[in-house]
């Protein structure tokens, strides 16, 4: 018998992204699964139920939830959804395992077998499962039309029969995808970019895009693709020479975070006040904290004529593109483990071991794990 | 005696530009002239009073309105400020002489020399000093970043390692000024680009943008630097072929108008029906009735999962560029008057001439003259 795949409409709020894409869906169907969707799951991704061809229609999340083998999510299941599933489901999402212990817990005494797409990790060969680079790309991008609407300046430099208009000012702090997608947004545009980020091995790729490497003349290489956290010493210094490239921007994109931690605090309130009126910060560390300390999550805040943007889950934004390419993640993460429509994981393969959170009632990620006997 | 040039803060709703930037202040008062400034009449276009130099400060709109022989504005009067004037004041700004006519009346009741910025000739020598022109290119501008935020996709192409993602279809209507700045702002995202004008003498201007124009075998070119109106005839053939352009596009930019009419209807309710769920429809030409029939000025309307945003006084939203683009007009406008800090215009120059609207008891623009007599 083949393997059910289901799909919700999210309930978590402001996400609109769907786990599956018609072009996915379709995928699926052809290697021999089931594909069952709650009805309107893409609907707000801008993927009406007609664009879905060869699934099954669910009038209710709960019957989903009843009928999956192998269930796709973008956020993370409540714990009452998660006792809804059939014992010994598979769930393949992201997760938040730092901070959704309750949730984790649940699909622990579900016997739930759960992969965190988060923890999928970053080896070339699963660079195809990389959602968190996927949608951070988006982000890095969303942020920059962020920037751009609330600035009051042009991006790009304007030249007119009344004089020209000087192109705006972006600092991009944090070099990763997001920032690396924000650059190329902003230069797009037609902004003069400067970029940082405690990685001095990110100074090319600043450079490739046309940006400036701002140098501290000092590095942080961490392990994994992320920074490692900087000493006391090393943050002043770095301090003292990004907070005058702050105030002189007329748009800083902050895109800095440690995973599983707090996001470092690299904005602080004086440097925003250093920054002239009608400037503008888009912080994407927002849920986690903010790199600006006058940061709140999902809200506007307004400090001496500076805008100060929370950001919170910009890829959902872009809900098609996002829902687009997280689903191809998906696909690429399932299907060495389909074969014939039936589910076989290679528990020897580092990708399948190393992103799973839970399976046959024992919790497999060593964080989760210590963080839940804290 | 110097002449006093005043500004306000400007008392229109959603109205943040001012008619004095900082730099044409300064460059005012070494000519000669005494410049008399509303307190905090730049702040909310990000110009705080600490920037103006040699200006004198007024604490209350009454006093400008009181002491002013020249009164540079961004919006139009209201009668009760008229009536405030000093009799024999000439102001300079937008005047919309069509639709405030109320206003109209009192400054000629007030014997005000009043100049609207909309009737400065489009001559050659007029360019620097035309801001509808500079004006409309930020609106054009925004319009995009309008666009681009409301649409679930990425503009540019993405290549990633889970596949591309296609680049928007962007649909740009009207390649005036402020078309071919939202052409330039889409093709500088990366968007495909579609164009459109009645007048085919914009094809290359729209092709040298990078973008394709789309062709319906309909030629309407107008005096004036605008379009004439079609027959009903000509507007069924073009709207078959653009309707189909339409449905095609990701994103809409409408920015057709004829000045002093309503703005001809170009998109029509199935039109909007047709294009796929997610699209949006950016018309800037919604304070004049707007080009899609399902526009409402000032609201964004949903139908069919289509978003159709009516789009009002873009230029305010970039409110620092706008001002210093439209105080450097005004600027370029006033010099040839003011010889040694007194007024002094010549009225055998058709710039003068052709865009006063009332002076010494007169209204001197007919249109307005007919509009005021029916």
């Amino acid at each position: 018998m083949p393997v059910t795949i289901g799909a919700l409409r999210e309930s978590a709020p402001q996400e609109i992204r769907v786990s599956l894409s018609p072009e996915i869906a379709d995928k699926l169907a052809k290697e021999g699964a089931r594909v069952l969707l709650e009805r309107g799951a893409g609907e707000r991704a801008s993927f009406p139920d007609a664009l879905y061809k060869n699934v099954t229609w669910a009038d209710s999340a709960a019957q989903v939830l009843a009928e999956s083998d192998i269930l796709l999510t973008v956020q993370p299941l409540s714990v009452a959804q998660v006792q809804q599933l059939k014992s010994g489901a598979v769930v393949v999402g992201f997760m938040q395992a730092h901070s959704r212990l309750a949730e984790v817990r649940a699909l622990q005494a579900r016997g739930v077998t759960a992969f965190a797409m988060e923890l999928v990790p970053r080896i070339s060969r699963a660079q195809s499962m990389d959602a968190l680079s996927s949608q951070a790309a988006i982000a890095g991008y969303k942020a920059v039309l962020i920037a751009a609407s609330h600035v009051q300046k042009f991006f790009p430099m304007l030249t007119t029969a009344a004089g020209t208009i000087r192109p705006a000012q972006v600092l991009v702090i944090g070099a990763g995808v997001a920032g690396l997608q924000a650059i190329a947004t902003a230069r797009r545009l037609g902004a003069v970019v400067e970029a940082y980020d405690v990685r001095s091995a990110t100074r090319e790729q600043v450079k490739s895009l046309g940006a400036k490497f701002v140098d501290t003349g000092v590095s942080a290489e961490g392990s994994g693709g992320y920074a490692r956290e900087l000493t006391a010493e090393e943050k002043a210094k770095q301090q003292e020479v990004l907070d005058a490239r702050i105030a002189a921007a007329d748009a800083v994109v902050t895109t800095a975070s440690v995973p599983g931690r707090p996001a470092p605090k690299i904005i602080s309130r004086g440097a925003v006040e250093r920054m002239r009126a009608g400037s503008v910060v888009v912080d994407i560390a927002a849920e986690q904290g903010g790199n600006c300390e006058l940061t709140r999550a999902g809200e506007l805040v307004q400090h001496n004529g500076v805008k100060i943007v929370g950001a919170v889950n910009l890829a959902s934004d872009l809900a098609y593109n996002a829902s687009e390419m997280y689903a191809r993640n998906l696909f690429n993460f399932l299907k060495p483990a389909l074969a014939k429509g039936e589910l076989a994981i290679d528990w020897n393969d580092e990708v399948f071991a190393q992103s799973c959170l839970t399976s046959g009632g024992q919790i497999k990620h060593e964080p989760t794990k210590k963080a839940l006997e804290a």
